[in-house]
């Protein structure tokens, strides 16, 4: 049964006056529930209670703390068909994909529970003091790491569930200690009520302090921003646009007492294919990568929206071959009306730009949120001298850049911004040869792949998810994986501390 | 031979026509070497040095840049009785103080080098790909840790050499393989050069990129602001005042690309003084006390500059005897004439606050830089409602405030701003009784220490220093200690990628 209502620790309130509606994506009609947004009033009391929350939550052993997370594991499987009826009319993404989501979800909150069932994780430093020691003894240093407070987590538009109200941010924040208050997303806010539920069940059934969740309710940005704002709040995890993660960065890095925003702000995946590869693979790849591009609609952080490759008779049939299988595919649904929306002023933007020609295009217009995939192509040179080029568009579209040679290819990458993932199709015997494309490529991104698509991000301690600005806000972290947890703890010492009042951990 | 210049790289250049000149502490007269700021074109030059030095300098193996560090080390040693004089003369500190900061430096350029010999800091992570995995297959996925890019360390006011041109910023950078540029502190620009030779000495020596190592003089902030903004430049080190501090991290959250910008900004360290510890060890805690606040005339981040008790009649003759402690070791210098105006200013402003009162000071004015010591005494109740009495006055200064009951000596704590340190002196068997206060000092610093002083910062895996702001700008680092390498480092993650074309540290 959705409420509408927030969730302000434990209590399901809503006395504002303004709420909105989620949309069936498929159809493109409103959904019946008024989702109320959180008023100040709320707001404040959410913070309040995280805040009083977090100095019980810090001081609860890892153990108990696992057992809470394998709780909300347990109690979002239990919401079974209701939650996949309700993501796949949300966001009309499909019921494999909203299965395969809620599975995501659940092993995140697990793998993150198995981890701090012990104190392996902080990797604590035990040196014992040296009394004698000239000229000056040396104390006894014991270092852990302590959670930094209250989180806000934003629900991502692309994720609902994965990266949503139990998504990774948030199982990482209450992982290393931290409470959380999840900003739900107005798009789907049905999937967050039902996600919230399971993790306040889980609160009072493990008997976690009332405040270590709460999950808030509200459509534009004040919401959002009067969260980050607030003095209580000492982190934020973001995953979305540019624009949105940026203006929270502003906030989060000029408050008062600045706060470190961890925003995933998306790239365009550059992907280089070598005319090599294409020779021997063109069928195998061109399937690998139109598959990527239209997977989930093109709606992911790792699509690969840019495909470098070398001008010549070879690209142009493997260009040809992409295309046909991307048409093939069909019409797609998006997520929401605004997503359509960018997606198709921003396929436009980039396909009126000097010298890009559109390749690959259902015709016509389509019904509700769905959309043709695209796919465009220009010259090296063309994109060297045009920035807007270089700009993201969300959605199954990708552009091909055709560059003269190898030089012009190498220069193309080093004009690139900050990026998630590089991806090389090359044959292995190829790769002494491209050395300096490798390296300009590292520079440029988080994670660089070797015959393989960009989509389909794994989680696990290996994943390294961010990369340098714009990419994310701060590339030396990551958002998915085990090492997500380090975004919110930070280094504790004690020197000549009594054992007995020693954390565990810390004893010898 | 000082020649005033800069080094761009390998060479000592300045045509500019701004130069400043060093104090004599003692003497307060101008030393008599010009130092020549760096032009624009100059400082654009060691950007672009430290650009191309970059790209080859990540690549060097880590025993490679070990044998670079130890160079220094060994370099900085050659330097001998010059470097002792240059650094007594410019900082008015005493010789053994010069020798002290002198083997703090070079231990930990060894410290970093040991550290880097191995591929064992990276802590890299090696899964296996399992290509028959349900329903996806694993890819193999590999992750280390990669330097960020050019660096820009600010010398430090206070550590001519450990935390300045070789210093804990720059050793840790360097060894991470990111180039770096310094810019020298205006008032040790000397000890500055000298060092800066002997870098450049073992950069000619081991062969290592011309550009690896900068040292750009300058006197007000455009130097430094300048080389904050450069695209080119990818992470900050400061460590200084809270508003040199603020201004440089402001400059970096606001670029077009935003950086890292680790500012370490002191604080007043509190420290508790439980009354059974006063009645058991009055003398003794008095005289630990009083030579941590006087140490290096009270010039360090970590001076206990805030004293914490319960208000009773031993309390008073604890105050009493801290205090003749202080005026008997007399007037001592500061490093620069600005250090001692800041000092007088802003104590005087401390004792003008109602209900101050001052306890212990020497008469009379002082010549040059020297100046007494101070130590002031307050209510709590009063300085619960005066934020100005909560500031940190940079010098040989403390505030006792006498809390009228532990209630409101929590209170006290709790008013707080984030601090590097937090001190208990109290007897064992009173800690159990004490936990709240433990735990409200937990949340306000990044190290916490018992019954001893927060001076003396030691160097090694275990410290932490760093803490939630304004003790530093991002509480989840230190620039002291190993881990400080972890300022400069991005986790990189390789897919699928031929092992013969992995770093060596992530094969099997």
């Amino acid at each position: 049964m959705i409420t509408g209502k927030n969730y302000i620790g434990n209590n399901l309130i809503g006395v504002g006056d303004k709420f909105h509606r989620t949309i069936n994506a498929k159809l493109n009609i409103e959904n019946p529930s008024n989702f109320i947004e959180a008023t100040s009033k709320e707001l404040n009391q959410a913070i309040s209670l995280a805040d009083k929350a977090f100095k019980i939550y810090k001081n609860i052993a890892g153990k108990e703390r696992a057992s809470f997370l394998n709780s909300i594991s347990d109690e979002i499987m239990a919401l079974g068909n209701e939650l996949i009826e309700m993501f796949t009319l949300e966001s009309g993404l499909p019921e494999a994909r909203a299965i395969g989501e809620i599975s995501r979800t659940v092993s995140q909150l697990q793998a993150f529970a198995k981890m701090i069932e012990t104190e392996d994780w902080k990797k604590n430093i035990i040196e014992m003091g040296i009394h004698d020691r000239k000229p000056f003894p040396k104390p006894d240093l014991r270092k852990t790491y302590i959670p930094i407070g209250p989180v806000v987590v934003f629900a991502a538009s692309n994720f609902p569930l994965a990266f949503s109200t139990a998504g990774g941010d948030t199982a990482s924040a209450l992982a290393s200690g931290c409470p959380v208050i999840v900003k739900s997303h107005s798009m789907h806010s049905g999937t967050g009520e039902l996600v919230a539920s399971a993790i306040i069940k889980s609160v009072k059934k493990i008997g976690m302090p009332n405040g270590v969740f709460s999950n808030i309710n509200g459509r534009g940005m004040s919401v959002g921003q009067a969260l980050v704002k607030h003095p209580k709040i000492k982190a934020v995890g973001f995953t979305g646009s540019l624009s949105g993660g940026k203006a929270l960065y502003n906030i989060g890095s000029q408050r008062e007492e600045p706060i470190p925003v961890f925003a995933e702000m998306g790239s365009v995946n550059p992907v280089v294919i070598s005319s090599k590869s294409i020779v021997s693979r063109c069928e195998e790849i061109a399937n690998n990568i139109s598959e990527s591009i239209m997977l989930g609609t093109g709606q992911f952080c790792t699509n690969p929206g840019l495909l470098i490759v070398i001008d010549n008779e070879k690209t142009i049939s493997f260009i040809k071959s992409l295309a046909d299988k991307m048409i093939k595919k069909g019409s797609q649904c998006m997520l929401h009306p605004n997503i359509k929306k960018n997606y198709l002023t921003n396929s436009e933007i980039i396909s009126n730009q000097e010298g890009v020609t559109i390749r690959g295009k259902i015709k016509g217009k389509f019904d509700a949120n769905f959309v043709s995939s695209q796919l465009n192509t220009v010259s090296g040179k063309d994109f060297l001298s045009n920035s807007i080029l270089h700009k993201e568009v969300f959605g199954p579209f990708s552009l091909v850049v055709k560059c003269k040679d190898e030089a012009e290819l190498i220069k193309v990458i080093n004009s690139l911004e900050g990026q998630l993932t590089g991806t090389l199709f090359a044959e292995k015997e190829e790769l002494k040869g491209l050395e300096e494309i490798i390296e300009v490529f590292k520079c440029k991104v988080g994670r660089i792949i070797f015959n393989g698509v960009p989509t389909g991000v794994e989680v696990s301690e290996a994943m390294t998810h961010g990369g340098p600005y714009p990419a994310s806000s701060d590339s030396r972290f990551t958002s998915v994986g085990l090492d997500a947890i380090k975004r919110w703890v930070r280094p504790f010492t004690y020197q000549d501390w009594p054992t007995d009042f020693l954390p565990s951990g810390l004893r010898l």
